[in-house]
């Protein structure tokens, strides 16, 4: 299948979903879907659907719907998920821990190969069976593993020397939970913010307007 | 100053990004700043920030440019951080463990009360200061302490009795980090999703996308 380099950017946003619902699914053991039914599941039209899934060369078949376990993997494919790219963590505070606990990184097409701390007293400390490494490490992991990906779990004032660090040594994806703005600095970065407070905050929005 | 309700998703969206920038400037003893310059930093247009927050009934004026903690306090205001909302977290894994200890949950508006687990052995194990409890006391403590949102890092079979439960309690905002799609059954709920696999693997697209 074609690539479609002119994918909106929210029907890229709402591939994910499409790939956890289908997911879903097949753990029903259920192996074709209706664009109808699928869409009934996700909350869209059946016409925003077929739109979304013919960015990509369409699928399914007329009066037949999608092959639940084929449409996955294709999308595993776009997403790019079906190949793992060595990913490492920045930053082994309660959130930095939290994350290597509880995100399955392997499911996503990740490996996570290394944990990194400046603080010398997290050195050797082990989680989920890989030993938190000094940050004074990452030249030479990075030059030996080369990892292409980062998570940023670190104070915001850290955050732009690490990013210029990380990038001089071949990193250049970032899933970032600081509040560093990577691409002011950095445009030609691929980041993916995660900013939980705004999210917080949004809600504090929502249920207050309601009241 | 008045709230107007028409405003649209994408402005609130960038309404917690607007009050952490004016944090920073705060903390540079920066107390006024032009809408051209606080265009560059949050690289946005100028007409854009000025189209923004005149749909809050604008701040600023002709050639002072905005004054920086009026205008975070009015930001506050309209968010509704101003006011102090107790919130109850579910689930007290890896992730609400970290959430516990990483989020300044006072800082936005809200008072972590408590703290709850369906897993005994949790029980009264301190977090931050506050005591793990049995889900079997939710309804005691709401009874009680009159919560008004929760936070959910709960595995997906367990949310929809949970959302259903705390609903019935007075509990009608959700922090939602599980991958439960709330308003599918409760369509009236208030609810912010985090999915952190979403994000993980629209970087993987948009990294791989650049190869």
């Amino acid at each position: 299948m074609q690539k479609n380099n002119n994918i909106s950017n929210s029907v890229i946003r709402r591939l994910p979903r499409y790939y956890r619902f289908l997911g879903q699914l097949l753990k029903q053991d259920i192996t074709k879907i209706s664009s109808r039914e699928l869409s009934e599941m996700m909350r869209l039209t059946a016409s925003q659907i077929r739109q979304d899934l013919n960015c990509f060369g369409g699928f399914g078949q007329q009066g037949y719907g999608y092959n639940v376990a084929e449409l996955r993997d294709e999308i595993a494919k776009i997403l790019g998920i079906d190949i793992t790219e060595k990913i490492i963590l920045i930053g082994a505070g309660n959130l930095g821990r939290a994350l290597t606990m509880h995100i399955d990184f392997a499911k996503y097409g990740y490996e996570l190969a290394g944990i990194f701390d400046s603080n010398p007293a997290m050195e050797n400390v082990e989680i989920s069976g890989i030993k938190i490494q000094h940050t004074d490490m990452l030249e030479k992991f990075c030059t030996e593993n080369k990892p292409t990906m980062a998570v940023l779990c670190i104070p915001r004032t850290d955050a732009k020397p690490t990013v210029e660090k990380l990038m001089s040594l071949g990193i250049n994806a970032f899933w970032n939970f600081t509040h560093y703005d990577i691409l002011f600095d950095f445009p030609d970065a691929n980041v993916e913010n995660v900013h939980l407070t705004d999210s917080l905050m949004t809600l504090s929005y929502a249920a207050k307007q309601r009241k």
